[in-house]
């Protein structure tokens, strides 16, 4: 029995995948297909407060406020089963979480919630994990919220075992001023999850090769960010969004997450560069398109992007830090990052 | 010195292709990179005059009423240099050809302009060649001309020289009443011709998987055919349309012939069909949209495209038949099948 119960507030950013996660080795433990690389978004955040609770006979999930059970608290549960087991207790835990940006959307809402709750989690533990063994955690409750867990630009080591699959920074946000100008087309929750969308990306007649046509597009991208050159990134990032979609749309069942809006911005990505301005465009699984720019030219891209019919509104984020957490002890709070 | 010159009209349906022609094994004879089966779409047509003409000094190409020059009169020409060299005479040709349907935006508009210039040049010469080597002829013109020779529902079969590779009926007009309801959201001729993008196909790290996987498409395709099984023909003509713009937006440089309107369509046949109305999309080389469906769900199929924003018109086809040739002597107008 644990005397000290903590409550603790992890907070994280999502983050946009430069080269995409999609489909896993092993699904169980969430073991991807292929490497992949992103950047932390700052200016989004989800903050997830975690407190063990005596009093509870199980795990309480609220989500903007609302209690929610089914999948998503198992998903939750799951992982706090794995903080339980290494802490050695068996509380259950009331999990607060909220997001500042539209959830469910392809903006990595289950990347950075499962990145601050894994960071909260270990801190109401107690748990002093290294950011390896962090990463590594929040990898079993969503994959690409492991690459929420350091800070600014990540690249996720596929590995072949619960021990080797984690993410690291390759370059930390102060490295090179990017800008992501995230298009919103919709907020309502996509159709197929990205939980069910991995699960399908075998079924595709491309998925073994775009798995395979990883390695050179993983150093592509590796090159690009080391020598911040913007046009080198813009190709490999635009040729891997679509690789990514291009198995999406043929699964079986096929999916696609695009929307009328979706092809509306990449249009305008595509002429704003022909017109000699650097930017291009990439996509997660949702509607929403990310468009990456130099700093300098935020203004006018982000302008031009709500200039389009169907774009409701424009996130402007900047390369992000790592998740931290806040640990309330009594009155005072102290503030304690995860690394 | 050839006494009795001929003028003659050659009558040729576009075709859609159900699998699709992406790429060449051979550019020059455009023997393909792979089978595909198409189905003839009676109620569009291209007509086109060929008169050879001793006044002459070169060809002369009319493009609805316009001369045209460049690269389209250079194609005319090398198809009539073989009808020329075959004949055994060396006399210019004038050429009036005229579509009653956009030109260049995905509704194989050069397949049936290439069938009709083959039918009407080989009557005009008086040759009386076999429907497969009208195919072949047509192929060196645009590849997918090759389809639009026999009627119905016709099969390219890849070959693999200029005399394996050359279509045939699979299945008369009779055989299934489908309908191809084209929803046209562009009638702008596309940036980047179908001829440019089979050149780009190999570059895509996805046309060799695609390549391979082909046979089976056939074969479901055929079966599909055969059976008059709908369910079965959507599911692989959808799949086969995805590979096909998977292959042309992962190429180097990638192109995108979507536009807004086209996931628009998209999107509502997957609603109707989720609604339990058998319908399917395929797209060719441009942003419109080909919407199959039985013969009895015209009429709804068609309303529901025409409430689509950015859809301008429907165009309502059947399964066509051959490209067929009518010779005028004299005054007297003599109509003759091609096959």
């Amino acid at each position: 029995m644990v005397e000290n119960m903590y409550s603790a507030t992890g907070f994280s950013h999502p983050n946009i995948a430069l080269i995409k996660y999609w489909g896993n080795r092993d699904a169980k433990l969430r073991i991807p297909s292929n490497g992949s690389i992103s950047m932390n978004l700052d200016g989004l955040y989800t903050r997830t407060q975690v407190w063990f609770d005596p009093q509870l006979d199980h795990d309480k999930l609220f989500l903007e406020g609302h209690q929610v059970a089914g999948t998503a608290q198992k998903r939750v549960s799951a992982l706090l089963d794995r903080v339980r087991n290494m802490a050695g207790f068996a509380l259950y835990a009331r999990i607060q979480s909220h997001n500042n940006f539209p959830t469910g959307t392809g903006i990595a809402s289950s990347a950075s919630a499962f990145a601050a709750l894994t960071v909260a989690a270990c801190c109401a533990a107690g748990l002093e994990l290294s950011q390896r063994d962090l990463s590594r955690l929040a990898r079993t409750g969503s994959g690409s919220a492991c690459r929420s867990i350091p800070g600014g630009f990540v690249e996720w080591q596929a590995g072949d075992d619960d021990k080797s699959s984690y993410a690291f920074t390759i370059a930390p946000t102060s490295h090179w001023e990017l800008v992501d100008c995230i298009a919103v087309v919709s907020q309502d929750p996509k159709h197929t999850s990205s939980e069910d969308g991995h699960v399908l990306a075998e079924s595709s007649p491309l998925q073994t090769t775009r798995i395979s046509d990883t390695p050179g597009r993983l150093e592509k991208c590796r090159q690009a960010i080391k020598k911040r050159d913007f046009d080198a990134l813009a190709e490999v990032v635009e040729l891997d969004s679509n690789l990514m979609h291009a198995v999406i749309m043929t699964s079986n069942p096929p999916l696609l997450y695009w929307q009328p809006a979706t092809l509306a911005v990449i249009q305008t990505v595509k002429e704003i560069r022909t017109q000699g301005t650097a930017v291009c465009y990439t996509i997660d699984a949702g509607p929403n398109v990310h468009v990456i720019c130099p700093k300098e030219d935020t203004d006018y891209i982000s302008a031009q992007l709500n200039q389009i019919p169907g774009v409701q509104k424009v996130l402007t984020t900047h390369p992000g830090g790592p998740a931290r957490c806040i640990i309330d002890e009594d009155e005072s709070i102290t503030s304690k990052s995860s690394i």
